[in-house]
C-alpha cells in the first residue's frame, strides 16, 4: 500500500477541512452604520475560527512527521487514519454550532460537542501511534525508540488535557475555548524534537539517495 | 497517459466530497434549553454522513488498491473513472435527501435517490475492473488472475447486495440505511487479501527500484 | 518552474470545482408526498449538473494531455492557466442560474452567461495551445507538428461551435443546454489521438528514463 | 521535513480558498424579466471575486517561487506558512463582506477589513522570505544574494502598498477595491527575474540530476 497516495488523500481532507472552516463566519445582516458592532459581536465566529484552524494546522504538521516515521501503511491503519480524518472533516460542524451557542444558555451543550470532536481527534491521533507501535509498523532508522518509550507518559498526559477539558466544557464554555487556544499554541511550540533523532542518513547520503521523491 | 496525475485527480475529488458532506450537519435553531434535544433529533443527519463518509473512504481505499493493479490507463478508463467520481461527488446530494426525509411520509423517495446513487457507485467501480480485464490493462505482476477469475462470483455478490438494497428502500428507509452501513463495515474487515497476491518484486528489487516515485 | 506544482494545483481547482457542482442541487422542501415531483422539477439541476460535470472532466483529460506535451512552463503561461481555473472555478455560478432560470422568462439571460461561461473556457484552454506553440514551449519529442497544424482549422471550428452556441441561447435556452451536453459527449469520444502521435520513447527507452516521476 | 508534502498542502489550501471565492455570488432572486438587471446590480460581487481570485493566483505563483529557492523547511517555517495559509482561506469572507456592503453606509467598515486581511497575507508572505533569510534556509544555487539585498526596499514598497490601501479605504472603498485590482494587474506582469538569478544548472547537468522529482 503506497504511502504517498495516504499522505495525497490525507492533505487532501486536511486542506479542505481547513479552508471550509470559513464558511463559520457569516456575513452579518447588520442595518446602516451597525456592522461594525455586528463583526463585534461575531468574536465568537472568529475566535472558534482560529482555535479550530490551528488545531487543524497542528494535526496535519504532526501527521505528515508521524507518516515520515512509519515505513508501512497496512489495511487497518488505513482506516485508523481515516476515521482520524473524519473527525477532521466533522469539526467545521461543532465549530459552528459553538459559535452559535457560545453565548446562550445551551452553551454548555455546544461546548461538549466541540470538546468530545476535538478528544475524538488527539484520540484516533493517538491509536496511529499506538497501532504502528504495536504491529512494528515504524522505522527504526528514524525513531529512537528509548525515547519514544520515555514519551509515552507525555501522549498520556496530553489525552489527559482533552478529557478534562470535556469537563470543562459543562463550567465555563468560553474558558474551555481559551483552553483549547492554549493547547494550540503548545503544540505550535513543541519541538517533538526531543522525541525523534534527527536522520543522520539524510544528510550523509549522497550517491543512492533517490529513491525518496 | 500518466496514472499518477488520474490519482491526484481522483484522491482530490474523493478528497472533497467526504470534507463537503458535513454540510449535510446543520446547525439547529434551537431555543434556549432546548439544543441537547434538538441535536437528538438530528440523528439520520449523523447516521448518514457516516455511513456516506465511511463508503467514500472505502471507495478510497479500494480505488488506490485497483489502480496499483492497472499497468496503464487509456482514454476510456479515465471516463469511467470520471463516472464514478461523479458519483462519488454527488453522493452529497443524496445524503442530505435522506437525513431530511427519512423520518416523513417520503422517506423511501429519499431512500430509493439514496440506494440508486450507492448502486451507481459500485457500478461504476466495478466498470472499471471489467473494463481493465477486457483491454488486457491489468498489471500481471501484481495480480493473480486465477484468483480473480474465482473472485468474480463475490464481486458478483456484491452487486447483488446493492440492487437489493434498492428494493429494501421501499420496505423500510431505516433499516436500508442499516444495511448500508452493515455493508460497509463488512467492506472494512473485508481484506481483499486472498484476492491479490502480496507483491514479491517490492521487497526484492534493491538496486534499480527507482522507477516507483 | 516546475510543472509538476502547476499540474497538481490547476487538479486541485479542477477537483474543487467538479465537486462543488452538487451544491447546484438543493434538497427540495416538499410536502409530504410530494418528493418525487418535487425531484421531477428539478430536472434543469440535474441535467445542468451533468453537463457542466462532464465538461471539467472534459477539460481536465485533455488538460493534463496538453501540460504532457508542453516542455516548459514559464510566467505568461502559469497566467494563461490561472484565467483558464478562473472559468473552471467560476462555473458552478453560471450552472446554478441556469438551473434557476431555464423554465422562467428570464432563461435567456441565464443562458447567455452560461453558454460565454463555456466560451471563455474554450477560448482559455485553446489559449494555452497557441502561446506554448508560439513560444515554442512543446515538447517537440511528443507532438507531431505537421499533424498539428493540419489540426488548427478543428480546433478553429470548436471555437465556433461555442460562438454558435451563444448565439443560440437567445433561441432556446433548453437545447442550447443540449448543444453543450452533445459537445461534452463529442469530445468524451473524440480520442486527439490523430492529432498526437504514439509517444515511441516510452516503450522503447528502459534503462535511463527514470527522470519521468 | 519534507517540501513536497508542504507543497501539496498549502497548494490543496490554494485550490480550495481560490475555488470557493464562487460562492460569493449568489444566485440573484430576480423577478421575472429583471434578471440582466439583478446580475448587473451584483457588480460587486464579480469585481471582488476577481480581484481576490487574482490574488491568490499570484500567491500561489510567488509561493511556489519561493518554496524553489528554499532548501530546507523547519518546523516555525510551516507555522509561519501555516499563518499565511490562514489569510488566504480566510479571504473568501471579507470578499464576501465587500460585495455586501460596498454600495451601503457600512462600505469603509468593510473595505478596511478587506485591506486588513490582503495586508496580512502580505506580511506573512513577507515573513516567510525574512526567516528563510534569517536562519539560511535559502538554496544558495538558485538565488543570487547580491541581487536579493538590493530588491529589499522593493519588498518594503510592496508592504508600504498595502498600508496605504488601509487607510485608503476610509476614503474610498471602491476606489480601494481598484487599487487591490491594479497591484494584483501588477504582479501579475512583474517577473521576478531581475530578482532571482536562472539556474543554470537545470539546463546543463544531463546525466546525474534525477534527485528533482
Amino acid at each position: 500500500v503506497s504511502k504517498s497516495r495516504l499522505e495525497a488523500f490525507s492533505d487532501g481532507v486536511f486542506a479542505v477541512a481547513i479552508t471550509l472552516l470559513v464558511f463559520n463566519i457569516v456575513v452579518p445582516n447588520a442595518s446602516n452604520g451597525h456592522l461594525r458592532q455586528a463583526l463585534l459581536d461575531e468574536w465568537p465566529a472568529f475566535a472558534s475560527y482560529a482555535v479550530s484552524f490551528v488545531t487543524i494546522g497542528i494535526i496535519w504538521v504532526n501527521h505528515h512527521g508521524t507518516l515520515e516515521r512509519i515505513r508501512l501503511v497496512d489495511r487497518p491503519l488505513l482506516f485508523i487514519n481515516l476515521f482520524l480524518l473524519m473527525t477532521v472533516a466533522f469539526l467545521p460542524f461543532p465549530t459552528s454550532l459553538l459559535s452559535h451557542y457560545i453565548e446562550s444558555g445551551d452553551a454548555k451543550v455546544a461546548a461538549f460537542v466541540y470538546a468530545c470532536t476535538m478528544t475524538a481527534m488527539a484520540v484516533a491521533f493517538n491509536a496511529i501511534w499506538i497501532y504502528a507501535i504495536w504491529r512494528g509498523l515504524l522505522d527504526v532508522d528514524r525513531i529512537d525508540m528509548q525515547k519514544l518509550h520515555a514519551a509515552i507518559p507525555r501522549f498520556g498526559a496530553g489525552l489527559l488535557v482533552y478529557v478534562v477539558a470535556i469537563g470543562f466544557s459543562q463550567v465555563s464554555p468560553k474558558l474551555d475555548l481559551a483552553l483549547f487556544a492554549v493547547v494550540s499554541l503548545y503544540y505550535v511550540f513543541e519541538q517533538q524534537v526531543d522525541l525523534l533523532p534527527e536522520e543522520p542518513q539524510s544528510s550523509v547520503s549522497t550517491s543512492s539517495s533517490t529513491d525518496r521523491s
